[in-house]
């Protein structure tokens, strides 16, 4: 099957090994999207080699869920591990994920994935909108993990993808929201939702009960830090290759948390897309064939850009 | 009056002014404490100059508490503001802190606190046990904002001052705790609670739902992020000068909190002294006259030395 592979460099094989995993279901993929951890993957992040891509639509191939057209989980787990008995399966030490630890991914005309980690896509939502479910569900881990109170102060920093979703998400709370942007064109997706933004914070200070940080680069900790009150919560969503120089002192006299936040839960995020109460058209830059998967990952880097999908 | 002031060098004023200030009270000091931060302060910590000290116990020489026996919460705040109104004085913007921060401190003979910030120190707690009020205050600063369950597994990095106040505390939660130390001297003050302690956690690896760090050191920070489990939270309770190198990709990944913690609640910590959950005598090394308050700052920082108190 054709495959958009990482070895050390992007390369779209034609005859790479359709997945044939034991106790798994065989999806054949419809769409999958390029994500800012792929980008980051190919810069060295994670030291993953295989198949890229974990956001897809597709058709079950097999057992008894064949025939439906499903998104997927991207974490399989043991399932008996402490971890997973503890309801953390997301963090199965055991685990692996679509695309990104020991798992082949999604940007292939096949994958593989536990039955359990499947879910239907309602027939409202269509294909490129499914794809979304996955960085949508990111979205929802926030809400999922921490009480955002509709009286709430709440900032988005990071106008890309991962912020235009959590920004959405955190709109339907009712809280008093922010955006810190850099791209006029992306931050209007959000105005059109009534969504307060802004590309100049300087004279923000110290504001908001919670900073959600999407913006993938170290400067963006030091803004969110800058604008979250004391004991106010800063929220991490997202993940970048490398370390930077930081002063905890601030967080102990302020008394701020931090709060890391990854893969979410996918039912929500498909009640929103069924629901049309995200907007993720908007969202969408360009599609490809799997033949120019690899041109399709050179877009989605390009200034601008946001989602770029690849079709099967 | 005497006093030990900071002023780029530490020295023992003979005639330094008694405090006189409008709307507060005059405490005559009987003793004080010496802290970490006392220490980080003369290595240049908060750019503090002042009489230092922000550990006393003394009698009120004015108003409707006049010949109280007392001790005081270290932050004045003006009550007016919107983060007092919130509730969350001691992170009043306007604020002054005793012996940090604009305000004079407690190592010498008088000092001066708003009335409301002061509370009596019950019969059944001697002088020296009182000092201890406002560092306990600090370890009941985690449970009081964190919710510990007697379910969780929790540990305790550092075998100093605070490190000793908050296993006490924590143990009193029923938590399954480890203590990490480098003293056994100062580990068998809590081995004696029953609490078990280890000088080396080399072997421990992602294992606690709470990982409360009180060293004080860098170090301490990358220890405790070894220990935390995924979706564990790591409580920052000492400050420090300076930065550190830090990757945050894995506390998203593992879903991290990392909790600051500063000052507590004065009430409970005096309920614990009063009812004697917590063991401080064990923790006293010391204690000097005000006149040798300089050689009482060089002992408190000498290996293996615990608390040292300044008598006035």
């Amino acid at each position: 099957m054709q495959a958009l592979v990482f070895d050390g460099e992007l390369v779209l094989k034609h005859d790479y090994p359709k997945p044939n995993r034991v106790d798994e279901v065989l999806v054949r993929v419809l769409r999958a999207g390029i994500c800012n951890t792929d980008v980051e993957i190919v810069k060295g992040y994670m030291g993953y080699h295989g198949v890229l891509g974990h956001e897809f639509v597709g058709v079950v191939q097999d057992g008894e869920m064949r025939g439906a057209r499903v998104v997927g989980e991207i974490n399989a787990y043991d399932e008996t591990c402490p971890t997973c008995l503890r309801g953390d399966v997301t963090h199965c030490p055991n685990r692996t994920t679509l695309g990104i630890v020991n798992r082949d991914g999604a940007l292939a005309e096949y994958l593989a994935l536990p039955a359990r980690n499947l879910h239907r896509v309602p027939d409202s939502v269509t294909d490129a909108q499914a794809v979304f479910t996955e960085p949508l569900a990111a979205a929802c881990e926030i809400t999922d993990r921490i009480h955002i109170r509709p009286t709430d102060h709440v900032c988005v920093i990071g106008d890309g993808k991962l912020g235009l979703l959590c920004a959405q998400v955190l709109r339907l709370t009712g809280c008093d929201l922010l955006v810190v942007g850099r791209h006029a064109d992306k931050l209007a997706i959000l105005q059109r939702q009534s969504i307060r933004v802004t590309t100049d914070a300087s004279s923000i200070h110290r504001q908001f009960d919670f900073v959600v940080d999407c913006t993938g680069h170290a400067s963006g900790f030091e803004l969110a830090r800058r604008l979250t009150r004391p004991r106010g919560t800063l929220v991490l969503k997202s993940t970048f290759h490398g370390g930077q120089e930081t002063a905890f002192a601030p967080f102990v006299i302020d008394e701020i948390s931090i709060i890391g936040s990854r893969c979410g839960p996918f039912e929500p995020a498909l009640r929103l897309l069924d629901k049309k109460l995200v907007d993720v058209d908007a969202m969408m830059s360009e599609e490809f064939p799997i033949e120019q998967s690899v041109e399709a990952f050179q877009h989605a880097i390009a200034p601008g850009v946001i989602k770029v999908q690849v079709v099967m």
